[in-house]
């Protein structure tokens, strides 16, 4: 069988999501957090996006472990969990996010036939060299590219760029995934050919682009490139 | 008594949600909407501002009547309310928004003494005139900014000099009101001095800037400016 996506040379990965699951953090303090757990994940990650879109729109760039922190303050505040003892083992936690369990599979099955790969992410580099040890994925992957290079988040379009310019290949070269819907709508208007891994049963965006393809684990992924 | 917020030549407005009640659309559908009310006024709006600050951020503007429709298509389609009927008819009220009710007395009081006044909204120049017009608040209105002289959405900073190059005046002589936290830490980070609108009960931002003053409805603004 063809592949649906043929052409491809590079995989690019979001990575909070995507690759990692950012509710992780929270789901180990269960015990303290109780039926809070899903009001702060929501909150924590919807203040998390806004912030990064805000500062880049201001041009007042701080990064992403700064901005992270400030969407904890404001979501503990919020929920009335002033705990500072919380703060802190939430945002370490942050640190080492279980990676969803089909990743280290998927990035060996692209690897294996010579399809480049990468991590293109919000993240700052420290938090990502983080994640990547925790899940020991580090080997798998040819680059890790955070938006600390350009000093702007997604969706700019220096931030996909990024990934143009680290292969040397053109956007359309290049298979990005997010589960994030307005990230792949983003990558997909500014050229790369986007498989939307569409975890959290997000609805279409009425933005520009559009994603090649939708599918609901990664695992589905090299089927899709032909491997 | 002193005026807490000396030495101000303008009083620069937000449009929706601070002079105009966005939410008024919604509730002159209730027959319709029922329960989903709340559901849609509040999702509609969270699409609204998501989309004006992605499409800012891709340098992909599309103007507010634009992205107002795609807002509502999202809302609708998420809440299963997909009448062509209904979403021509809320884009309708959309133009015919009720003007809370003390603003045109807030106005007048500024006037009076000589204080210049504007809106800045994100709204296309045809929505902005249609609100005013049905608000009757033209006459006490100096001039009505649009971000499509620039092209692209708050907060960019473009949007709110474009206050400042219509008055001619530094702008720590403007107090800028919203009723949107992030609009009003922006205006603040910019350099205008800020009146914190805050109807909907929203917490204090963690982003650059802080507004002044902080009240619950724009009849406290006068006495603040020493009117």
């Amino acid at each position: 069988m063809p592949a649906a996506l043929p052409g491809i040379k590079a995989c690019v990965f979001d990575a909070y999501g995507t690759l990692f699951d950012y509710a992780s953090a929270a789901a180990r303090c269960r015990d303290v957090l109780g039926d809070r757990l899903d009001a702060l994940n929501a909150l924590w990650r919807e203040k998390q996006l806004q912030y990064t879109w805000l500062r880049a729109l201001q041009g007042r760039h701080a990064d992403f472990w700064q901005v992270t922190g400030d969407a904890l303050d404001f979501a503990l505040e919020t929920l009335g969990l002033g705990d500072a003892g919380l703060r802190a083992r939430l945002m370490d936690l942050y640190l080492t996010l279980d990676a969803f369990s089909e990743v280290p599979e998927m990035l060996r099955r692209l690897k294996a036939v010579g399809v480049q790969t990468a991590i293109l992410s919000n993240g700052t580099p420290d938090m990502l060299d983080a994640a990547v040890r925790n899940a020991g994925i580090g080997d798998l992957l040819d680059a890790v590219l955070s938006v600390e290079a350009v000093g702007v988040y997604k969706p700019h379009p220096k931030v996909y760029h990024l990934a143009v310019d680290r292969f040397g290949i053109p956007a359309s070269a290049i298979a990005f995934q997010s589960s994030n819907a307005w990230d792949a709508y983003a990558a997909s208007a500014f050229g790369m050919r986007v498989v939307w891994c569409n975890r959290y049963g997000q609805r279409p965006e009425r933005l520009p682009g559009k994603p090649d393809y939708e599918i609901s684990s990664l695992a589905e992924l090299p089927t899709l490139i032909g491997v």
